[in-house]
């Protein structure tokens, strides 16, 4: 008989470009989503949860050619006996989901159609360092509906969104634009729609938030030496022409008044840009009447992210305390949301233009931000631990643990070989335990536990003297039908 | 200029097999998952993400053939120059992510390890009515030790879990059994392990939920007529061969001590059979011991799923109430999770082998229990709906809106053409609206607001007399700055 070869085994290993969640990663971001989730809620939106799974038709952005779908996203084709499947893929974002399904079930939805949406959407890029192929959105739209009203409301509940997840006021701003106003200015530049320049001007225009004024003028006109030492080309506009541009992203004033009289200014007599500041003025009143003031939401033209993309407002939130980057240098945090308005959402599947509004919170960035800050400990705490002292007696650390379950306390009893002590002490170390219950045969006997301070032991053991060690137990020997009573004295005691 | 085609309109539709969850179909679910994370952390089980990507070498079970992968998962092949990429998955399960993230992190993972997982899985199978190529699983798995407490606890979570989303005590059982007791049983009637007959024994008691003890008796025998009129062969034993089956799934006592001595006679010598038994009798310790008595967790050997697939104990739990299925007939609801211990999670990546133990909940049987007893409403109730009478005082009813969120009350201001107030009511009744805000000219010149109860008002248009219906009004005039108070008395009423 021939020898049979054996298969080489599978290698353990996350694909490249995801990656594994463990314990408060994903316990925190679930917290998170939760209380996003109640203020969408509170303001009258719905969930909504489409499948991971498109067709490509559907998602539209991404073709397959002949036989390999487009790098962008994660596509296969259907199997089908005549090879004529159809494609599919996971989806790239949850705005395109939302098109197929409000053009699929419209006529079953309410009319405006407020959806919130929040899961794991997948990119086929290369992967890179913190960049990865798996992600989360939380999203939330109104749909159908071109009122003012529901940009204003976007931006109020962001920012209710914000100091619900634990963003202080004072900490973070909700800012606002509108691409039609900058229309308005490139229309009274001489500049009209489907000119080439435009483009240009838009694709420099973005650039505002890393070059600043100074910057986009020299690529407005000249070109500009930037920090590698490389020239880049210029626009070619004369100083004149650049200057209503640069006008309208500094055009912000102390009060909103102001701003929109600068804007005013810069739009000339451009209809659009007319309606555009109309627009901005309507959102004014609404945050005014709601009770949101600019130290919550403002009206600033310089946020520029998604002008080229939006069709009317266009809102950001960024947070305004700074951190230390990795060269420790001082930045601000920078953005976590953003949003704006579109109105060809369901044009590609029913011909018709359905306006839309919506926004898109960076949940991963925010959660970094309150772990920066300290709101959220990277580190929570773990359950108590019950020792086993004696293997034949798990029953009693059952019940045990049983007690301090049913009282509410997260707890487990040691599962492992209890025959070195030191090991189940490792392990309570290893889960981050607050707490450790030991019951040996003494104690058994007397009818007592005791109850290690895993967390004030590890203080005295780093810094306390011999006197403070001595007045500082942290080993308590309590009557065994104390157990749950003392165990939540120290917990309570730790968590001040 | 040749004329170019136009594209054809892409179709807005759900891939085949694959549905949206809209509204509370989703925030149900929610809140059952987070209610069931609730139960699981506090047994100190730690959350563990996954992404939905695994390469086709890791999940093992399906591999691709030449250039098509095996139907059971949708899979690709990564982009490569030389069209050599790696073949990548969707996870088809939570239990082979967790064999390849325990191969990967062990050494970074406390042993052993309790880790519970949430979320979507997909199959690439034929859809059916009700049956999905996408949905949830909601597993807890301890791995790393063969102690029957592992599995005891879990018995005791999942008992828990069922009484903390809504099964009362008494609506339930978790019931246990031993693939090992069957082994004895097995080995007891002279089929070794590798005997070509004992597979067919486990196929046929598999069967035994379905055609019970005459139907196993007969398929394990001479064979027997099937429902449809077909002849099923039997497995060829003789009566006597057959009896130590029937008695091991009819061994079930009134009570453990019973129900073990029944098995300990139907085990004979079997070395393993009485390894199963001790199992059996450890856990009931265990269980007593953490106050959980028969009428919540019990050991029935009548449990059968899973037998032919785990190596210890297999337990399930059953919803004992009765439904009526679609021909209007009383059945019990039955299962809603199931587990049990398997010793080669990790194997094929490490070669050793690695205890472990876990349950599956599925979540959309359960809240499909739920709704069916009426523990959760299908149709939860919608926001206060503030109607827009006159379009250029959108602020004052921003501000109405504003006020009402800040109380915590779900709400939203009537976004669509105003124009049509029937259009608003329709509206409303679509959203399922507790109440409609109304502010006219004249009540915003006397500081007044009506306040509509809407389910009251329907409950009167259907059924009341003209007395009844103007002895309880439906419509309320406040003043103004009562508007919060009032609508909230309103909801409180309708709660009750």
């Amino acid at each position: 008989m021939a020898k049979q070869k054996k298969a080489p085994r599978p290698k353990a290993q996350t694909p490249k470009g995801f990656r594994d969640y463990f314990g408060a990663e994903v316990t925190q971001r679930t917290e998170m989503l939760h209380a996003i989730a109640g203020v969408y809620h509170r303001y009258g939106f719905e969930a909504l949860e489409s499948a991971a799974v498109e067709t490509v038709e559907a998602l539209g952005k991404f073709l397959p050619d002949v036989d390999r779908p487009n790098e962008g996203v994660f596509a296969w084709q259907e199997f089908d006996e005549k090879d004529n499947g159809d494609w599919m893929a996971l989806r790239y974002d949850l705005t395109a989901p939302l098109a197929r399904v409000y053009a699929q079930h419209r006529n079953d939805l309410p009319t405006p159609y407020r959806r919130f949406a929040m899961g794991p959407v997948w990119r086929n890029e290369k992967p890179g360092p913190g960049r990865y192929r798996q992600f989360y959105q939380c999203d939330a739209d109104t749909v159908g509906t071109a009122s003012m009203a529901a940009d204003a409301e976007i931006c109020m509940m962001l920012s209710d969104t914000l100091e619900t997840v634990g963003i202080p006021r004072g900490d973070y701003l909700v800012r606002i634009n509108n691409r039609k106003v900058l229309n308005g200015v490139l229309e009274a530049m001489g500049l009209p729609e489907g000119d080439g320049a435009r483009d240009n001007v838009l694709r420099t225009i973005d650039k505002f938030d890393k070059v600043g004024e100074a910057g986009v003028r020299e690529l407005l006109t000249k070109g500009r030496l930037d920090a590698s030492g490389a020239y880049i080309d210029g626009v070619g506009l004369s100083d004149e022409q650049a200057a209503p541009v640069l006008a309208f992203l500094t055009s912000k004033a102390t009060d909103t008044a102001g701003t929109l009289a600068n804007l005013r200014a810069a739009v000339g007599d451009s209809k659009v840009g007319a309606e555009g500041i109309a627009e901005l003025e309507q959102i004014g009143e609404f945050l005014t009447a709601g009770g949101y003031g600019p130290d919550r939401i403002e009206i600033d033209p310089s946020v520029v992210r998604g002008l080229g993309y939006y069709t009317g407002p266009v809102y950001e939130a960024e947070l305004t305390f700074e951190i230390l980057d990795d060269k420790g240098r001082k930045r601000q945090f920078g953005s976590v949301a953003g949003g704006g308005r579109y109105d060809d959402l369901v044009k590609r599947f029913t011909g018709q233009e359905v306006p839309a509004t919506g926004v898109s919170i960076g949940v991963d960035r925010l959660l970094a931000a309150l772990r920066e800050k300290g709101r959220i400990t990277a580190e929570p705490k773990g359950p108590v631990v019950v020792t086993v002292m004696d293997k034949k007696r798990m029953a009693d650390y059952q019940e045990m643990v049983a007690e301090l379950r049913n009282a509410g306390i997260r707890a487990e009893v040691y599962l492992g070989n209890p025959k070195n002590f030191g090991n189940q002490l490792k392990y309570a170390d290893k889960r981050n335990s607050p707490i450790a219950i030991i019951e040996g045969g003494d104690e058994k006997e007397q009818g007592v536990v005791q109850i290690k301070d895993l967390i004030l032991g590890a203080k005295i053991a780093e810094s306390a003297t011999l006197e403070e060690w001595k007045e500082r137990p942290s080993q308590f020997q309590v009557p065994r039908d104390q157990l749950v009573a003392k165990v939540r004295e120290i917990l309570d005691g730790q968590d001040q």
